[in-house]
């Protein structure tokens, strides 16, 4: 059985376990905000459709320039991609026929990224109990390495790493010549904070963002990448040309500003997130330490959560397997924090079983 | 002076030109149907919202049936992909570190994708007198080559090279196991047919088209290509996950089936075309004999078009410079066909000067 590498576009998923989908699902298998995209969005949509019918600013410069501001660093140290996942192809090609590391379990991207590119791959698996602890044992592989990703929040697991730990890999990671790649693609769920100032210091931190799980625009495709300017030209270089299509840039204008969503996004998550795992210890079920909107949960009974899976899917609830996902292999499974009424019908499901 | 090497965002243009642009300019420079989008997609608009919430499909399956349809091949052999621009990358990088031809003057992004991607990089340049001409020479340089750019109708000119011909090329590339890249960009405006049938005969063919310049949704990024099935599979194995937008898959489908839009497009063009080369010809102008929707053309008494720039982007006409094009090198402008009403004016400046 080979399951669809990623979450949403369920159908693939009742496809490939040879279930039948029901008329109505929940899809709990991608990770975005609960209350959907800002509404200031949907009131520029009717004037947003002139755009497609012009070329986009291959320099998205308005867009540049306001990340830029936001993030307190320099222009030329900021980069527009389309999407998260085309960011991570252009750095796997940037470290072409290189060493890198992937601190596992992570999103499977990276590796797939770097391995279209050549480059050799090794991982640092995280075990069970160790998912919030720092990585540092990397530091003793960086002399081999040229470059090591690491998720923070970390996609599966929800779990942030210790800051001053993250500071320590980032000075041994200079010491030692190698890239550090810090994918904050749900930092926003977490608060303002970024490592995104650190770049002025660390010429070998690249950090990855993303628009498309916060402000709910999947569908649009953006995200960002902040490195020193010598690393974003080079990345630069190698993106088509108007690889951003229009309406994402005018939707990155536009969310930046929704200040009052995230804050109210978050709240709501964290609400949510409480709900859920008191839930879930009264009912006997593990879940991960999430600090975000999405979170990892399985039942201790079972080895392989396959049965679990299948009880949800024909219920109508969509979680995200982890097959895939080197250090979990299908012992998890993955649910985003969905709206206090999707919610509460994954309790109601569960507690049948 | 750096000109931009694409036309379109005029801006960049008059920043480069320091010339202040006028409050109403009439962009000639970017090659898109004069009559806009279909009416029927403005139509779709507002219940398209709902997309941007959801990742698009990355199979884009959907819409890969119907273009497979359309084209009359196998759906393994066709693969969509983000503009023109990122199929482009992805031969690019496919072709990685081979010798490669480009059939000149031609579409600069071949060249920066194949340089990106490492590739050994010679021109095959037509002469001004040999634009229609079949590039029949090529066939000696085959044995020393992996693969042959070639653009049909061809951007700059607009000239379309002899079907005959381009069949005597293709028995030759799979005699001398050279990739023929044919890009059909264009095509559209010129009529319904196509080098894609070829593809189950020549399995070194592959073959680019776009939907943005005959939809004029260049805003949204769509393209795809039409290839052998390994090489497809080859090359979508490089593309990023969900590289294509939700509204450009929707595009798509709305798009294909604008039957009479084409027809409509294709009338008002050559009418237009004939209305300015027959001023054109009266007024002493050169110009490419175009079969689609735009042309190139000069001053014969200027050697460096230059002056005639600048004249016409100070009355607010945007044509596209040609300085980056080997082969014109700013001996010739382009324009695309616009309007009634634009051409009009293009001619009433030009009859001033």
């Amino acid at each position: 059985m080979t399951l669809p590498s990623h979450g949403s576009n369920p159908h693939y998923l009742y496809e490939a376990m040879n279930l039948t989908q029901p008329e109505t699902v929940i899809d709990f298998s991608a990770n975005l905000n609960p209350l959907g995209p800002p509404p200031a969005l949907k009131q520029k949509w009717q004037e947003a459709y002139e755009l497609i019918t012009t070329y986009p600013d291959p320099h998205a410069s308005s867009l540049t320039t306001k990340l830029a501001s936001k993030e307190g660093v320099q222009e030329s140290e900021l980069l527009i991609g389309n999407g998260g996942a085309e960011l991570i192809t252009l750095v796997g090609r940037f470290l072409a026929g290189q060493r890198i590391c992937i601190v596992q379990p992570a999103f499977s991207e990276y590796e797939m990224a770097c391995r279209s590119a050549g480059c050799e791959i090794e991982y640092h698996t995280l075990k069970e109990g160790e998912w919030p602890l720092v990585p540092a044992r990397l530091i003793d592989k960086m002399p081999h390495l040229d470059a090591i990703f690491l998720c923070t929040p970390n996609n599966p697991t929800g779990v942030s790493y210790d800051p001053a730990a993250i500071r320590t890999l980032l000075k041994e990671s200079e010491n030692h010549s190698c890239f550090l790649i810090i994918d904050e693609a749900f930092a926003d769920f977490l608060s303002d904070a970024s490592y995104a100032p650190e770049i002025a210091t660390y010429p070998k931190l690249i950090i990855l963002r993303s628009l498309t799980k916060m402000y709910a625009i999947p569908g649009l495709r953006l995200g960002y990448m902040i490195a020193n300017p010598t690393v974003i030209s080079a990345i630069k270089a190698l993106q088509p040309h108007w690889s951003v299509n229009a309406l994402a840039l005018l939707a990155g204008e536009v969310c930046l500003e929704q200040i009052r969503h995230v804050i109210a996004s978050r709240k709501l998550i964290a609400q949510e997130r409480n709900k859920l795992h008191a839930f879930l210890i009264e009912k006997n079920y593990s879940y991960s330490n999430s600090s975000v909107n999405f979170y990892l949960m399985k039942d201790p009974n079972l080895t392989d959560q396959t049965p679990l899976l299948r009880y949800l899917m024909s219920e109508g609830i969509v979680p995200r397997h982890t097959e895939n996902f080197p250090g979990l292999n299908g012992r998890w499974l993955r649910f985003a924090i969905r709206t206090p009424d999707e919610n509460r019908r994954l309790m109601e499901v569960l507690a049948w079983r």
